[in-house]
């Protein structure tokens, strides 16, 4: 059965409003999800251990006596590492180590010392960085548990210096997955709990006798989890809630068709909710790219859902020229962009906004998804526009210092009271004028 | 009248129990608030500039005909700023110059060019960082519009690089508050509406035919506000929702109580809700500071506030030493941080959490308030333990670069195969495959 992708046409004196729609996605809010995961989030705050225990047993059919009973220790984690076939452990070890140079290279590069000044008068000013003491990574269970998650979630915390990382990862009717423990055993993982929803999250931010409360959770996770962590959000911190994965390809039309299929088809097989488009000068070139699509689309696993995300979700959109498809590219704001062209430097230079830009026609987004080194969380749906991928800087945070000499408070103090009175704080000024001999 | 403030003292076996009693604070969450600000939103996403008119002229007593008569000229800020007295002037120019010098600072000191690498078989990775676009600025109206404020959020993006930035104060009634507009002036905000509200918030987040869409919203509001920024919080980012203002002081007992007592009056002067804190080995030393409290305190245009929020929310815990005065600090991980002792620099190095610090005796709050430089926007209610203040950062993004060389394609290939078969993303297997030779 021959597909039809949306075609757009960006001389279509329409086109704003047909991209706009190809882009509109509003995640469903669900409020009695949201309802559920608030009363879940009530009892684990007020009955710790046992109302835990509770749910997991519950949700997860399982016959826990205790919530201790449910983490897994190192030794397991390590057992999980060891069972792995070989050429498999040693991808996932290389994945883990390209991704640790990444993720030191950019502490190195983004100010984690932090920085002092001394101005003339003795004054310093300057900026504190320090990691947080403890994180939580929520790993979603069943078909959907990637170990590349554990990787990318739990390495950027280490490297940041977080002194302890706590994995949950739910384990409906008992079934464990080796290739995750795997990972947090490579990754560095302190501790993991078979514990999900939004009771783990709920142990996580407010702690039980068993488990420690953290400073932040971040990870993936089911309408449950991100309503749950929507409403821990002040409390500890978290990561963006993620939205449906999406591809923008731009392409110059000299990139053998069936590699851009395939990268379109690798982000379609993530979800039927996901997205891919291609954006090309050369119609014909859109032309061979859907042929490709139709020939090799039976052959995949996963091609019902590959074909519900690229008919619903998926277009193709044909330009008058690259430098209009990089503007297309930054009103999209993608999470992935490849730049699939000849000299593909020229063109990032004018993207502004994208998540990740996979520059050539060698660099697959499924190099950067399992090994490259940067992170695969992404800002998804347009938050690129204010957005950064999960990082190092993440799992830091900063303190402002402030030393004012003794001859700084003349000065600063006399600005500060001019300032405090104009807005009728007293107190304020009193403060600074204490200051003043 | 005399007040007396809540004792507690580090020895007692109930000590922690006590703390974090003294620090529980529970944002209340008003539903009818939340549908009300939903409502809103829902109607200005809508209708646009109609639904903005028509609330801005219920809810502020205006009878504006369209929202473009509700935009204020930059010649009408210029004005602001020249109608000022000019010692008034002069100081505010003297915080903007400061704070603009520390940001300047901040954003050479952490990483802003972005970084890149390239690997021995000419993989080239890295980060690209880029300003947002554009962003918009919430300015409370009325008594708690703060200049200070305006300066504090503006100046960062400016900054940053942030091409626009657009900000929004209601004028209930039509009063303009003169200060607050000279200090946009001062700062470069581009734009000026005086909308307020959640109407102005779902203005910003969604763009109306003459308020532009931006793609971030920073600034205090009410609750009204706060509950609007919590749901367009996706389409657009937005800072903290800050809790009430708080100020821990770490003494050693040999700063003048007097300085001190005010200090702590100038935090809990803000709000009644504010709370002032004061940590210090000394008991002698913590009764000459209640007693300064209590002679100074009906001299305070404000007393009656500072008086509530210090019996409702203040304390003073004594401590064996200042090692246990830090840890206390880490514990209570507050906004604003005094360390006001000799050589200060030794315990600050033992803080791990805090929003801003306060090094010495001479650097009274205050001024880090007003003009010491860094920013005053500062994590509160213990979220310093996972957030910075605000800064050039958060007006950039970044975005990963992966430009995978043939040569690194043949190696990275096979990994992320191998694992894209681990977990069953043959796609993914696929699209790294055809990159090999």
């Amino acid at each position: 059965m021959t597909i039809q992708i949306r075609k757009l046409d960006s001389s279509n004196p329409d086109f704003n409003a047909q991209l706009s729609a190809v882009l509109a996605f509003e995640a469903s809010e669900d409020e009695a999800i949201d309802r559920a995961a608030a009363q879940i989030l009530a009892d684990v705050k007020a009955r710790g251990d046992a109302a835990v225990i509770e749910y997991t047993n519950r949700f997860d059919k399982l016959t826990a006596s205790d919530v201790a009973s449910l983490e897994i220790g190192k030794d397991e984690l390590q057992r999980a590492l060891a069972s792995l076939a070989p050429e498999r452990r040693t991808a996932l070890q290389t994945a883990a180590n390209r991704v640790r140079a990444y993720h030191e290279r950019q502490k190195a590069e983004t100010g984690s010392d932090g920085f002092t000044y001394t101005e003339a008068d003795g004054t310093v000013l300057g900026q504190k960085v320090t990691p947080l003491d403890r994180v939580g990574i929520y790993v979603p269970g069943g078909k959907a548990a990637y170990p590349s998650s554990v990787l990318m979630n739990a390495i950027p915390a280490k490297v940041a210096g977080v002194q302890e990382i706590i994995m949950v990862v739910p384990t409906p009717s008992g079934v464990k997955n080796e290739l995750v423990l795997a990972a947090a055993a490579i990754a560095g993982v302190d501790r993991v709990f078979t514990i999900g929803g939004a009771q783990a999250v709920g142990a996580l931010a407010y702690g039980t006798a068993t488990i420690p409360q953290v400073d932040k959770i971040v990870g993936p996770g089911n309408a449950y989890v991100a309503a749950a962590k929507r409403r821990v959000f002040g409390i500890v911190g978290i990561d963006m809630i993620a939205g449906p994965s999406e591809i923008l390809v731009v392409c110059d039309g000299t990139t053998d068709p069936d590699w851009i299929a395939m990268d379109l088809f690798s982000q379609a097989e993530h979800d039927e909710l996901a997205q891919s488009i291609l954006v090309c000068p050369d119609a014909a070139y859109i032309e061979k790219v859907e042929a490709s699509i139709n020939r090799q689309l039976d052959a995949m696993p996963r091609k019902d859902v590959i074909r519900t995300s690229l008919v619903n979700r998926g277009a193709m959109v044909k330009v008058g020229d690259m430098d209009e498809a990089c503007e297309i590219a930054n009103m999209i704001a993608a999470e992935h962009l490849e730049i699939s062209t000849e000299n593909p430097q020229q063109w990032a230079d004018k993207i502004r906004h994208a998540g990740a830009m996979f520059l050539g026609r060698f660099s697959s987004e499924s190099l950067g998804d399992y090994c490259a080194g940067p992170n695969h969380v992404l800002p998804t749906s347009r938050t690129a526009r204010f957005s950064s991928p999960l990082g190092v800087y993440d799992f830091q945070k900063r303190s402002s210092i402030i030393h004012v000499s003794e001859a700084g408070a003349q000065t600063l103090g006399k600005v500060a009271a001019e300032l405090a009175y104009g807005e009728g704080l007293q107190a304020h000024a009193g403060s600074a004028e204490y200051r003043l001999k």
